[in-house]
C-alpha cells in the first residue's frame, strides 16, 4: 500500500490589531497559512492584503491560466524538496493570470518547507543546501519620525537597544523638500553615532524621477548611508541604472516589490543594484527567494532580506541566505505592532554581539502561538452563486 | 455653489458563462465595471480574475501602502484628463502593496476615460490627444487546434471570414516535441494561405529556457511567422534579447503580463521586443497603455493590443494607439464565448477591406446591454468582521 505524504488541507487565518492606522507599518495585520501533510504541520505567511489573498485562494477558474490557486496545491504529493518546486511551478502556470497569486503562493511555499523540515527532522536551511546558518547583524528597520526630533529619539533608542545598524524610512522623507530631508538624515545620523551603519529607505518617493533622486545624493553622502533604498518604483530598470552610476559609494537597493523570480532577475541584471531586497512573503516564498539569492551571488550584488512584519516571516526571510557568510546583514522587525510581537513564543532575539542567529531544529523552527494571537482572528466569509467557498477556520482547536 | 463633478459610484458585475472549461480563452468571463460621475455613466472591463479583483475593492486597508483600490476613488474629483491621471497614481500608491490593485484599477481607469468623453462630447482617442483614428486590420486571435487537422480547419475558417493575419497559440504548441510543432505550424500556414499575416504565441510555454525557443526558429521561419509571442515568462529581460539576437527576421512579441507602465518600459529598454502588447485591461487602464503607446513609439518598437474578450474591451485597449498609423494591425478577439459576443450591441466589425474603425462617438462608443447578459451576472458576498462589505448589485435596475 502507497503512503505517499500528500497535502490533506490549507488554511488561511485574517489577523489584525483593532485599529490599523494610515502609517508605513506592515505588522499591523497579517495572513498566516496553516498546512498540513501526513500528519505534520507547517506555518507560513503572506506579506499580503489578507482578504484578496483569500479570494485567490478559493476564485472559480476563469481559463486554464487563471485558476484558484488552491487547484494546484490540494491532494498534491509532498515527499521532497522536489516536490515544493514542483508545486511552486505549478501554481505558477495555473495561476499566471491570477496577479494576487504570487502573494498567496508565498506563505503556501513558507508552509511548504515548514512542513517538509519538520517531517525530514532538519532545519530548512539545510533543504536548501546549506551546511550551516551563519549568524546575522539585525538592522533595526524604522519609519522615519514626524520630525527630526523624532527620528534623533528613535535613532537613540536602538542604539541603546543594542543594535548596530539602523534603516529609516518612509513617514516624511521625500515627501518635502530637500532641506526637510538633510534634516531628517542629520537626525538618523547623530543619533546613531558615527559608528553606527545607516541605511536610508525612500519608499519610491520619486516614481522614476533621476533628478528627484539625485538631489539626495550629497546628503546621503555628508550623512555616510551605506545604502539608499528604493528611490524608485520596483520596475523603473532604467531610472535605477542611471541613479547607480551617479551615486559615487552610496549603493542602491530595492526589489522589496518584485513577486516572482524573473522581476528580481531582472533587477540583478539592468537596475544597477548593490543589495537586491527580497520578501520572502511576496516573491513567491523560500522556492523564489533562494533562487533569488544564489543568482545575486553569482553577478556580486549582496541578497537581504525584506522584513517589517513577524519572527515567522523574519525566519522564512532568512532562510534562504543563512549560508552565505559574506550576507552579514539582516533586516529585522525592531518596533513591530503587539500582533507582530505575540505572534510566536519563540523569537530570534540578538545575542550579546548583537546577532541573531537561526535555530538548528526542524522546520523554520517559529510556530505561531495560536491561544496568543486567537484575539486577533477576524471572522470572514466568502459566498460565491448561494455556495459559501470560504469562512475563517478555528485557530485554536483546529 | 461649487457644481464640481465627482465620482459618485463605482460597481463590479461578476459575469460568467454557465461552464468554464479549462482551456485558454479569457473570454468565459468578465469583471464588468460601471462608474458614475456627474449623471453619466461610463463602463469598463477588468481583465482579470473577477472575484479577486472585487476583493481588492473592498478589502479593509492593512498599511499606508496597501488600501483598497475604493480608498482613491470614491467621491474623487473627475472633471478633466488631468483628474483621471492624478486618481490612478493616487490609486498605485496608496494600493502599492496590493498587488491586484493594478488588475482592478484598469477596469476603473478604463470606465473613468469612457465617462468623460460621454461628459466632454468626445472620443476617447480625441482626449488621449489624437485627431482621428486610423483603420486597423483584425487579426483572428486563435487557439492551436488539438490536433494540426483541426488547426488547418480554423486557418480555412478565419480566412473564409474575410480575416488577412491570424494568431495561433496555447492549445498543444510548445508543450510537445519540436515536430509536434513543426506540424502545426505548417497547418497553420496551409489553412491561410501565402499571402495570410501568420502570427504565433507560445503562451509563456519556454519559461526562461531560451535553447527550447531556439530550436522552433527554423520552424517558424519556415511557416514565414511575422513574430514569436511570449516565449518566457513576462519579466525574463535577458532570455528575450538572446533570443532576439538569434531570431533573424522573425520579431519578438510580448507584453500582455505587465501590470504598470514601468513594467512594459522595461521589456521595451531591455527584450529585444519587435512588438509591445499590451492589454488594456491589465496594465492599469487607457492611461498607462497610452504611455506605453507613446514610449514604445520613441523607442521604434511596434504597441499592439491584447484583447481575447469582448468588444468594450476592444475598444479600450485600441484607444491608446488608435492615432498611430504606422501601428495597423490590431488583435480581435475572433472566436469569443457567448458571453463575450453578447456584451455589447455595438460591436466593432471589419469593414469590406477586412478593416475595422473605432466609432466617432463620445467616450468608448461601446456601451454593455444590461438586459442581454444579466443571465451570466453571479451572486457575489463577502463579509468581513460581521458586516457585507459586498454583494452583488443589480444590472438592469441599477
Amino acid at each position: 500500500m502507497s503512503t505517499q505524504t500528500k497535502i490533506d488541507d490549507v488554511e488561511f487565518f485574517y489577523l489584525k490589531i483593532p485599529e490599523v492606522l494610515d502609517i508605513g507599518d506592515g505588522s499591523q495585520d497579517a495572513l498566516l497559512v496553516r498546512l498540513r501533510a501526513g500528519g505534520y504541520t507547517g506555518w507560513g505567511e503572506c506579506e499580503a492584503a489578507p482578504l484578496v489573498s483569500i479570494a485567490s485562494w478559493v476564485c472559480p477558474m476563469s481559463h486554464s491560466a487563471c485558476k484558484p490557486v488552491s487547484a494546484s496545491v490540494i491532494g498534491q504529493p509532498l515527499e521532497s524538496v522536489a516536490d515544493i518546486r514542483r508545486i511552486h511551478n505549478l501554481v505558477r502556470a495555473n495561476s499566471m493570470d491570477l496577479l494576487q497569486a504570487d502573494h498567496t503562493l508565498s506563505g503556501i511555499d513558507i508552509a511548504l518547507w515548514d512542513v517538509l523540515g519538520k517531517r525530514l527532522q532538519t532545519p530548512v536551511y539545510r533543504l536548501l543546501g546549506y551546511e550551516r546558518a551563519f549568524p546575522k547583524v539585525p538592522y533595526a528597520s524604522l519609519l522615519f519620525g514626524d520630525d527630526p526630533q523624532d527620528t534623533l529619539s528613535r535613532a537613540l533608542k536602538v542604539r541603546q537597544q543594542g543594535f548596530l545598524a539602523a534603516k529609516f524610512g518612509w513617514g516624511p522623507f521625500g515627501q518635502g523638500t530637500v532641506g526637510q530631508d538633510e534634516q531628517q538624515l542629520r537626525a538618523a545620523r547623530e543619533g546613531l553615532g558615527k559608528d553606527g551603519i545607516l541605511l536610508v529607505d525612500a519608499g519610491t518617493a520619486w516614481g522614476d524621477d533621476v533628478e528627484q533622486a539625485e538631489l539626495r545624493l550629497p546628503l546621503l553622502e555628508s550623512a555616510d548611508a551605506l545604502w539608499l533604498e528604493e528611490p524608485f518604483e520596483s520596475s523603473a530598470l532604467s531610472a535605477y541604472a542611471t541613479l547607480a552610476s551617479r551615486a559615487g559609494k552610496l549603493r542602491l537597493a530595492g526589489g522589496e516589490g518584485c513577486h516572482n523570480f524573473q522581476q528580481a532577475k531582472a533587477m540583478i541584471d539592468f537596475a544597477g543594484l548593490g543589495y537586491v531586497q527580497i520578501d520572502t512573503g511576496r516573491v513567491g516564498g523560500i522556492t523564489a527567494a533562494k533562487q533569488v539569492a544564489d543568482y545575486a551571488r553569482d553577478r556580486g550584488v549582496s541578497f537581504i532580506n525584506h522584513t517589517f512584519t513577524t519572527h515567522l516571516a523574519l525566519s522564512a526571510s532568512i532562510q534562504p541566505f543563512a549560508g552565505m557568510e559574506k550576507n552579514s546583514l539582516c533586516e529585522y522587525p525592531a518596533d513591530p505592532s503587539a500582533l507582530g510581537r505575540e505572534l510566536s513564543k519563540t523569537q530570534l532575539l540578538p545575542d550579546g554581539n548583537g546577532r541573531i542567529q537561526l535555530p538548528d531544529v526542524p522546520g523554520l523552527g517559529i510556530d505561531p502561538d495560536p491561544e496568543a494571537i486567537e484575539k486577533y482572528l477576524v471572522d470572514v466569509e466568502i459566498q460565491f452563486a448561494g455556495k459559501r467557498v470560504y469562512k475563517t477556520p478555528s485557530l485554536v482547536d483546529g
